[in-house]
């Protein structure tokens, strides 16, 4: 298929992350990431995020996600999430099957929660009936591609650590969040109090491979809703996610492929480059089908995803040309997601086919 | 390092897999294994295995492992193994973590069981304290090195289906095990019985990249010990391994790119010869080193791995020159692995260094 | 404390079901229900039931629940549940944790849920991404003491059924909605395609003790969700329910003790009369209740609970004088449950101090 | 049955406990453990124990075991226990399903582990491929009716904690042991060091209910294996073990019963005295059987258990006449178990039956 809008995960592999794959393939290494190459790209990744914390590469988003929460999860405590989150929705269950905890959806009408929707999770603390709430998962970008800003993320880190608990990112498209906010991941991950990231790739150019980062968070010494000073949580987190890895498959044998990609991925800024080219060809997208009656964009678009309310008949003349997925079908909502080699070609001829469908429709 | 004998996972990417990927890096796909070219894959795995079977792409090892015993497994089943298995050995508790069941141990020298001993395992059936027996995991090419025939694995299913139970083949080193016995995969796994299969490709030359795959097994309508119609169960297996599989966090979203590697890994049979080169260095060296009085092969060397007795002092000075493990700190016993791409002169300076190593010694 | 509307649980144990277990500490038996007499009760609660089922003891409600539940999930199943059910709401993640499954909520602002609320969760068959339906849970009485009439629960049955899924029903209060009714319980259990039942005992006048009950519908042979017949997962679950009330930790050792107490239970229906005491108590509160205009009855009171809304002031001075739980702070909303021993005294003086308080505001 | 040396779980309940039942059944009280009652005999039970210490009641022994052990595992930590441990080898893999840990099982040939043996189970730490040892659980007696002396359990202790682990004691029979040994439970367990344990009651004249008691061990304070200070590790374990006792399904909502029988069962001594019959009982029967030589005693006979080798042929007739278990039938080892409630003349007319038996075969 020449280009598809159905996902940035339907895109393939960018020639320079494909060349470092290339050029890593000379020699044997050690394996499961115990190789010096591998530690050394670890190591960059923590820098970028500005330090003080731990990365560990694992295999996809699912993965990444569900050995980042185990890092802090018994099997009686819960999860809060957006009701839209990729955890709640599109991962069969795993969290519950694999940590034994339970999620606890939030309303999140554009894919963000507000820390008034947050404080109804934060119930049932001491209470032996209910499950104890312990961390919070967001999306940055959200899976609306809407963007948290720092301050927001800043006040539900505050929140949730006030009330003894942690604070997770989803960041399958962190870098497109960094770029489209033109600030770096460091600067609303670290400095605004999270404790553990998803660092995606795949979406972004990688052929696979993503990090979760644990962050130490020294200064958080008050007693978390288990009773363990937080800083003590998240070290103890930081040491053992090792084994949770392992323990949900996600370490991979020849490591130094993933450490490899992610080299190449964070020399020169290549993520930011990359994730730059989807965010514009969105907005680009957005921007050429305005004016157009029948289609309204439904949502901000901060990050590299349009979504568009359209009447059932454009939709389907459109599915005939063009792969892309209804996101709601109850409200004709319908998402398009550009990818990091997404072009303006790519768009004009998408809207092109728009206009034409209304034209002979009009007729 | 310019090799190692550590592991077949030392060893980097073989450059038509590496090709096979770099060709299929041209335009988009649908995710998830929902393309057409990933099924067209599985297909040709399929036929290769004699058919009636579902075959199904992961990650890694452990991976494979632990999702195709899940198909077979309620939480108060128990799985038999050699104790040596990487199940029961190298992947941290996750089959007792992710399945809830149990691993019974069984012993197995030379890390084959025999009938003999399977059938200790095979107890307790109806006794409500007691978790019952459900599947036998082995290995082909076994931890250690050695091979069953396709009798022994016959007599193993026979075993195990007379009781109600199953058979599972963990083929992380399969085509190993095919190119030493001059035989098809299909003539000692489906023609034996075995109702699932992990069929490995990282170990032999692959970036990464598994497949499990169930038989269905039609002829085995007898109760299983759970009570259901064996094909009965099978068939549940088949059709529900996706959700086990995305639980376990071992779907790939760009899954085309390990359908690429496979296609080129069947391919004029590569993943036979290359298995060949692993097994004839492995042969070379065990050859070379015959003759020698302080080092003695303790494994039959069926497949790519020499397990050997060597006296403290050779391990010490051979490990400043080699990479290996060792394997049985108690009995000295070390592991030798040779991988797609070990050389003849990797083979002949190793053993010039063992012998200088003596020399030196005895001097 | 001499009376409590907390809850039914609050009350004691009945004399005639006391008596029953001194009777039965006379000899020794055999453990953990492989007892005749054990079995002998089992099959006189299965007659009451209509037969073509199985039944098995357990300790309490909580597991009762998740022991049935068990029966029918695979991990990557859902349970479909009102969001007021007791599972949902007041076992601290038991089913999440224990299953491995995760629990679907369904809006139910009455306790029950509509066959359209349900249809809402039948989605998603055959996504890979998603947990794939398998069970809806109801309790009959609900949580809110209202009562589904047969006609609904067959409905409800049929719904699942035709989607290749199941129901269970957690009958904590079974005894209160056939007393209520005035049918008997197998009319609108068994008799309406039941799958599962927890049959309560503990709130109606046990000491301890509630029975899983497996309803083998051989009529409903259409493959279910996951691929099985439907009779013969139903046969399973019943083979198999002992090994899971086993893993449960819900296996008695003095099991006859449990047994004696459903005997006394089933005999002459004291069953059907201790529920029908707690039942005309709370019909007798809501009716002397009726005519207060500060006191509002909020839900049907089908079964031995009452719901109102009362102001804070009125609250605050009861709770004074009565033991009784606030249902829902944000409307004012409490539950004042009656037991098998509530009298009507208790009732007067109840009432007799609500009018008080009012009484006193109003001076 | 009159009497069976089954199990002592096979014999009813005592009298004062039977009337401690009956006397708290008189008012009403709040459920689930919170009544003032419930938490006042379980300070009795925690000053019996030497303090520093919370304890929990429970249903029954597998439910005290898992419950306590899970406030100590993670899902990559693995549990070792004696290859005879009741948590190996009869609980149906409910360790493995509920803790998601493993169990490493050491050689116990009497039912204790020496310390030797445990250091071979305490190897891998910081292996990322293997589960990380947590906690060591003997029992006390063991199952073979065997007892360790004070000193050999503060060795095992002092072991663990010298690796960062802990040692938690299956109590079952704890009263037993204590009687035996002429001590206070608290000498061998608090002031050994011991960190959890299950404190049984069914098997000696309870209707039914045991304790889980978590010891504090604030001058524990080096770091654990998974990196917390063990006195941290034990205190968060206190204080959430609420939780897991709830997700196991093992919170009792009439919990005063199991409280008024723990207060009849510490009066005077009860305990002890219970224990003392059926450990003087299973003495005397050894005596009794001293001197014919077809009755091998095999184990010590430290508490209520008696262990013999006996040729088929006696067992076979003594089956015709008494209940008991063969405990190993490749051995013809058999269980006489001793109860609260066995008498001198149920060991005399076993006695003289066994007596019998040899007569009639000899003639």
């Amino acid at each position: 298929m020449k280009h598809s809008f159905g996902s940035d995960n339907h895109s393939g592999v960018h020639p320079t992350i494909m060349e470092a794959i290339l050029n890593e393939n000379k020699e044997f290494a050690t394996a499961y990431g115990e190789d010096n190459y591998t530690r050394s790209v670890l190591n960059k990744l923590e820098d970028l995020l500005g330090g003080n914390c731990t990365a560990f590469f694992v295999f996809n988003g699912t993965g990444a996600n569900i050995v980042a929460l185990q890092g802090f999860l018994r099997s009686y405590n819960s999860v809060l999430a957006p009701a839209t989150a990729h955890i709640n929705v599109d991962e069969c269950g795993a969290v519950e099957k694999i940590s034994a905890s339970r999620i606890i959806p939030l309303d999140a009408p554009d894919g963000k929660v507000t820390p008034e929707e947050v404080k109804k999770g934060l119930t049932g603390f001491g209470f032996q009936h209910h499950a104890q709430p312990k961390i919070l998962s967001i999306s940055q970008p959200t899976e609306l591609g809407t963007n948290y800003t720092p301050e927001e993320i800043k006040e539900l880190a505050d929140l949730m650590h006030s009330h003894g608990c942690y604070l997770h990112v989803d960041g399958s498209r962190i870098s497109n969040a960094a770029e489209s906010l033109g600030l770096p991941i460091k600067s609303f991950i670290n400095d605004c109090g999270v404790d553990a990231l998803s660092f995606g790739g795949t979406k972004n150019g990688l052929l696979m491979g993503e990090a979760v980062v644990i962050f130490h968070r020294p200064e958080n010494t008050l007693p978390d809703s288990n009773g363990l000073p937080m800083n003590i949580q998240n070290m103890e987190a930081a040491k053992n996610l090792q084994y949770l890895r392992k323990q949900t498959t996600q370490l991979y044998s020849k490591s130094r492929f993933i450490a490899a990609q992610f080299e190449a991925y964070l020399k020169d800024d290549l993520y930011l480059k990359l994730a730059g080219q989807s965010n514009s060809m969105a907005k680009y997208l957005a921007e050429s089908l305005k004016g157009i009656p029948e289609v309204e964009i439904s949502k901000s678009v901060d990050s590299n995803a349009v979504f568009a309310i359209i009447p059932l008949w454009i939709g389907e003349e459109l599915h005939k040309k063009h792969y892309f997925y209804v996101w709601d079908e109850t409200t004709n909502e319908v998402r398009w997601m550009c990818s990091f080699n997404t072009t303006k070609e790519d768009i004009d001829l998408f809207v092109a086919d728009v206009k034409e469908i209304i034209l002979q429709h009009n007729k």
